[in-house]
C-alpha cells in the first residue's frame, strides 16, 4: 500500500465534549463525530465514550473506502488523542489537568488502547494546535515558533527547530504558567499565583472590561453590565469594542499588556521571532494587535520589533485535532 | 598531528578587563593573559587589546611547547572571544550591549580576525559560561539546562538537546529580561521596564537591604548602613546574613523570590529540570537556595520539586573564557 493516501483519526478530549476527525495526510476532513465527554460519570466512562468515538468515525469510513474518493486509502493503526493539562508523554500518563480532577497519574494511553485495540499517541492539547498550525495553518513552514491559545485557559506549544518541544519530562509549553505577578498575584487553576493565565484569558478580559465600565460615559457595554453583569463575555466585549467602546477597548488594552509581557519574555529568552496566536479570545485578534504589539515592542531586548511576527492562527477550533491527526500519521 | 594534544585560546571580554586563558582539550588551564580594555578609548583600541592578549598568550605558549610538559601540542586557529550583550553570532555583530556603548552593529568578530590573522569565535558571555559549567563544571552531563549569572547584570545560557540554543537571530538567552512586573516596573539598562534583572541582580539586593533595615532592631549591617549606605554591597550583605542579622536575610528572600519567579516560568514554558548558578552574587547560594526552591515550589505546574535542581556553578568567574575555549576547539 506504499504511496496510497492514508487517513489518520484525531480526537481532542475536551472537558464537555469529545470532538474527532478522519483527516487524509494531505489535509482533508473525511469524517467526523462527536459526544460528551461525560467526566463526571468517572475515567472509564470517559474512556468508554473516547472509544466510541474512534469507532463511529471508523464506521463512517467503511463506506467511503469501499467506493468513492476514498477507495484504496489506507487507514493508519494509531489514534492520536489531545488532552488538556500537563502530561506525561513519554509513558502515557495524565500529571494535572483541572477539567479532569482526580486523574493525577492516569493512564490514559494504556487504558485507551485498550478499549480500542489500537496503539494510541497522546499530547497536550494545545501542544497538538501547534502542531495542527505547522502543518495547515498559520505556521506552516516555520522551523521556531510559540503558538498561544486563549480562552478559559491560556495554553501553550514551543516547537523549536522544526519539531515540538515537550522538554526532558515531556510537560513543555505551559505558557499560560509563566508568572507576571511576583507577590499577591490572583490564584491559578494550577494552584500557583500571579500567572499570565489569570491576566490575559477570557475571565481576565471580562474582569478588566467590567473595572473599566465606571470610568468611562455611557455605552451599549455599559448599559449590558448594568442590567446583566453575567452576559458580559469576549464575544460581547469585541462587539462593543468594534463599535468604540472606551471600556471594552480599555480591556483588550490591559490583557494585552499582560499577554505582551509574557511573549517579550519568550523572545529575550529563546529568541523567538514567531507566535501565532489561537482560541477564542483571538477571534478579536485585530482589536487587541496593534497594542500587543506596542507591548512587546518596548520589552524586546537587541530585537527589532519588526522582526516579530504575531499572527492569528488558522486552523480555529479544530487545530488540535488536525495536530493529532499528524502526529498519528507520524506515528504509524 | 590527530590524536596530540590540541590546545585554544578563550578570551572574556570585560567592560574593564580583557582576560584570557590558553588551556588544553581536557580542560587544563596552562597560560593566562589579561589588559584593561579601555572601552572609552574606542572600538580600534578595544580591537588592539584584545590581539595584544591573545598574542601575549601565545607567546607564553611558544617556550612551552618546543619543550616540557605540552611538547608536541597543537594550538588550534580560532580563538573564541565571550563578549557582553546582544550579540548576531553568525554574522559577527555586536548588536546591544550596555557596556560598549555605541557598539551597535560594530562587526566585531571581522576586526578582530583581520588583528590577529586568525578565525575568530564570539559568543555571549553568559552562553559561554553556560557551555563552561557544561564542559568542566556544574553542567557536566546535562542535555538540558539553564545558565544563569547574577551579578551587575542577569545572564543567561540555554542549552536545550546537548547543545546551546542561540534561537533563528542567534540572540537568545537573556533570561535577566524575562518580565516579573506588568506596569510601572523598574527602568532597566535593556531600555525596557519590568526586566528580572533589575529585580535580581547585585543592586536589588542592596536596595532590599537598606529598604529591610528601618524595619529590623540593631545589627552590624543597620551600623554600617548609617555610616556608610555605599559600603553595602553583596559581599557585606552576604556576611551579615551568615550572622543571622534579618534585614540582610530579608534582603536575599525578597531576591529569591523574583529568581524563583523567573525560573518557574522556564520550567512551565520549557520543562528545564536543571538550572546553574553562576556570577558574583551566587557565591552566597547557600544563603538564598532555601527560599528560591520554596519559590519555584509554589509557582511550578505539573512538575514536583524535587525533580527541580538548581545548583551553584562551579567554574567561578572563568566559566565564560572555558566555554570560549571549548567552542574554538570544536570550531578548528
Amino acid at each position: 500500500m506504499s504511496g496510497a493516501r492514508r487517513i489518520a483519526v484525531g480526537v481532542d478530549l475536551g472537558g464537555t465534549t469529545i470532538k474527532s476527525l478522519a483527516v487524509d495526510d494531505t489535509g482533508r476532513v473525511v469524517a467526523r463525530a462527536s459526544r460528551p465527554t461525560e467526566v463526571h460519570a468517572g475515567q472509564a466512562q470517559v474512556v468508554r465514550n473516547l472509544a466510541a468515538v474512534v469507532q463511529e468515525l471508523t464506521a463512517q469510513l467503511g463506506p467511503l473506502l469501499s467506493s468513492g474518493a476514498l477507495a484504496g486509502a489506507e487507514i493508519v493503526k494509531a489514534v492520536g488523542v489531545g488532552v488538556p493539562g500537563v502530561l506525561e508523554v513519554e509513558r502515557g500518563l495524565v500529571i494535572a489537568s483541572p477539567n479532569f480532577p482526580g486523574w493525577e497519574g492516569f493512564p490514559l494511553r494504556e487504558r485507551l488502547e485498550a478499549a480500542i485495540g489500537r496503539p494510541v499517541v497522546i499530547e497536550n492539547d494545545a501542544n497538538a494546535a501547534a502542531v495542527g498550525e505547522q502543518w495547515l495553518g498559520a505556521a506552516v513552514g516555520l522551523k521556531d515558533f510559540l503558538f498561544i491559545t486563549i480562552g478559559t485557559g491560556v495554553g501553550g506549544g514551543v516547537v523549536l527547530g522544526g519539531r515540538l518541544w515537550r522538554g526532558p519530562g515531556g510537560r513543555a509549553g505551559e505558557f499560560g504558567h509563566v508568572k507576571v505577578v511576583a507577590e499577591g498575584g490572583e490564584l491559578c487553576g494550577c494552584g500557583s499565583r500571579g500567572c499570565l493565565e489569570r491576566y490575559a484569558n477570557a475571565a481576565a478580559l471580562e474582569r478588566y472590561a467590567l473595572e473599566e465600565l465606571p470610568k468611562g460615559g455611557a455605552s451599549a457595554l455599559r448599559a449590558l453590565a448594568l442590567d446583566r453583569p453575567e452576559a458580559i463575555d469576549p464575544a460581547v466585549i469585541a462587539q462593543a469594542a468594534r463599535t468604540g467602546d472606551a471600556a471594552a477597548q480599555a480591556a483588550y488594552h490591559r490583557f494585552a499588556v499582560y499577554l505582551g509581557m509574557g511573549i517579550a519574555g519568550v523572545v529575550n529568552l529563546l529568541d523567538l521571532r514567531h507566535f501565532i496566536l489561537g482560541g477564542g479570545v483571538s477571534e478579536a485578534f485585530d482589536l487587541f494587535s496593534p497594542w500587543l504589539r506596542e507591548e512587546v515592542a518596548a520589552r524586546i531586548y537587541g530585537v527589532a520589533i519588526n522582526d516579530i511576527h504575531i499572527l492569528k492562527a488558522r486552523c480555529g477550533n479544530e487545530a488540535g485535532a488536525l495536530g493529532m491527526v499528524h502526529l498519528a500519521l507520524a506515528a504509524s
